[in-house]
């Protein structure tokens, strides 16, 4: 696997940041509530990840500029803490990817300064009448008592967590750095502002801050449109490829 | 691919060591006796390794922690001698990853001072009225006569070993380090303790140690219950995949 | 993934060199334009390469000859100057090859001195009465510049490019190497010697020089033949496969 | 991809050793004469080689010894000049993994000395009442004219050839190794003595050597013998895992 990260020169970060990543998965509220935070609380690209494991998409912008998916830190400087935020187009292609870039991102961000990490997930649940719980799975006994501080439920989920989301905690792990996958309950099918805005709560409460929710649906729509447009480029060339090349030149080209 | 094996600091393993590996296979014979052995002989966890290999998945347990799919080394000080135990939630993904595994396996138990190897595993037959034989298949004719004396069955088993179990032993070769394959009888579609028991045996001669048998029917139900749990995540996972992501965007999430 | 590029020994590119990338894609045009370009303008193979991405088949020739699936580099001087040129069979297999392999040819010519990078697509469209557009996505606003003064048209190309035509000016902005995609609107699903002359008159007038389009046709056919003959063994072979082979033994021979 | 190659200690070969290539392909016919030329000249096992690449199967022998499946080196010394002979089971999984492992293998003889590369191949032909001809592809046009003086017809064989045996010539180019694909005609479907015979024959005045061809029945039976065992295993254990894991937990055991 390639993995080129490009880091902006002169960034510095103050020691002891935490890392928040916020990755395309159920509900999209990892990507809806990571990039809400970026625009509140004034975020400031300091690096890009593009991967081998990415779909091979050259995305096209309005602008007539040219970029592969790809990952992309922020850097938001709170009064006492420093915030790097990961937010990306896509999740990498394999199991493998997953779990490669998982390392590499631990890597780098353990490089940084970085000596905490949330992932934010969705939850697929049912029951969703009252409220809307942020449920929690940690990789040390210690953050996870830190992060029922701050309003997360244990015990209730249950199963596994696939994908980015649930790997780069089970992996600091073996960096000794204390993580924890907060979830919000989601239906699973809708992108869900509301899942958004309740991780949000408990950042906000972890982190101290405090942020406005009033454009979370703007926020909302612009992540579906980014995620339709990803969508729909991946359907229409896959298409493309079955129509055109049904059998080996499906390589040719 | 990659892999991480982290070792606990300060562990002493003696020189001429033995690693017996048991991974889920046929009858989950290797697991199940593997795990008994662990426990009726007290070993303790020295190594962790998790592997790009392994699906993507991350387990929630019951006290809200997380972790990946992961394979344990034990530390089992009998008198004469140290036993690695060598116990895995599951086999790579691949045939490829099943090779280098298997191959970094060998390496670093090597390093520990391991200088022999039995893999554990069930063998497909129907005829299963009197006596649940245990098979085998060496790496030299040296192991094989040793294994022998211990109560292992040649010339019976036939055809091939599929997965780690084989491999081990076959790319241990390649370092020198005898090692057989021993393998119970076994229906094959059913979770066997009678098979883990006569594996057992055959293990108790050859190392000299004596347990008792009383409570492998528990550890039959709790293979049984992690195993369950790891096919039930991942074919929910998989399910899931299928139904929401039907074209290309299931690697959007 | 394994790459060799071998080069001639005793090549001198000047600093400040080109490359133009034609590789099979929509409409063979980068293909078909590439190959012009070499023939008209004298181009010589200084390198090739080939890559375990490739598909495996070795191509004999009439003269009973045999060679592997490749990438020629070729080496035009005008007088202000020096343009590479690359020709290829085929793109890797998997999106991964793809990504890797563009990475190493950016790296392959910067280390030869070049320092702007065009490649050559085609743009599906349905209304091409009228003129045909060359359409840009381009990595950097400086470079989309040059390119609208060669006649290059901005903000009709709409979704995403795939494949090494979008991943190279994509990845060189890693490497903050000026590139563009130019796309000749085309069909897509004939050979199309028009939208490669569009291309051509774009080059022209980008890198000042002129070359008479009368054996644009020739080309074309060259270009069908080959492109013919990889097609036709990729599929003879892959049916053969299927054929004998229905199970496992299709990785026996 | 991991490869291992173990050699023999204190092996001697001339400088100027050809190696001769009989691996699985279209009607066996490498394997045969590969097989054949080892057992008359008296060939010597000097090296093993494995490969993450092949399927992961561990064949079980009569005398229960256990071996992975593999490549064998054989040294044959004749007056004049030393012989390998490479002998395998298997070619890799993938095309990825032909065309590393035809890299590795042109690179271990040309450390060993080998300055000369013949593969041997079967050519599929429905014209089969007269004379079976050997038909040739080669990476030079020196080792063309060389190859004719040993009786193999140039121009007929058109198309491609898959595998090994046609990528290790294409690859050994890049090392400047003069190397030819010889081809028997053959019907395809069947194991092929014939055609075997054919190919010796072009060796043998290639080498200068004689060989009596009376047990070349008994070699084919040896080598179906072989290859039916290999085929039967993959073939087993696929279905096996079809029909026990339907679904995700196909990678648990």
């Amino acid at each position: 696997m390639a993995t080129i990260i490009k880091k902006k020169k002169g960034i510095k970060v103050r020691k002891g940041a935490i890392l928040v990543v916020g990755l395309p998965g159920l509900g999209f509220i990892g990507r809806i509530a990571g990039k809400y935070l970026v625009d509140k609380l004034g975020g400031k690209k300091i690096a890009h990840l593009v991967s081998s494991q990415f779909p091979p998409q050259a995305l096209i912008t309005k602008k007539g500029r040219i970029r592969a998916l790809q990952h992309v830190f922020y850097h938001v400087k709170l009064k006492k803490r420093d915030v790097l935020v990961l937010l990306g187009d896509v999740q990498p292609l394999t199991p493998e990817g997953q779990f490669e870039l998982s390392l590499e991102i631990v890597d780098f961000v353990m490089k940084l300064g970085v000596n905490e990490i949330i992932t934010i997930g969705g939850y697929a649940t049912n029951r969703l009448e009252g409220n809307i719980h942020v449920l929690g799975a940690s990789n040390s006994k210690k953050h996870k008592e830190l992060m029922m501080k701050a309003g997360v439920l244990y015990g209730e989920a249950k199963g596994s967590i696939v994908g980015m989301a649930g790997m780069i905690p089970a992996l600091a792990r073996f960096s000794r750095i204390p993580s924890t996958c907060i979830m919000a309950e989601t239906h699973g099918a809708i992108v869900d502002a509301s899942g958004a805005k309740r991780v949000l709560e408990v950042l906000s409460k972890h982190l101290s801050f405090t942020i406005d929710y009033s454009d979370l649906d703007k926020a909302k729509e612009e992540t579906e449109k980014l995620i339709n447009k990803i969508e729909e480029e991946l359907e229409k060339q896959q298409e493309a490829l079955k129509e055109k090349n049904k059998a080996p030149p499906s390589y040719i080209r």
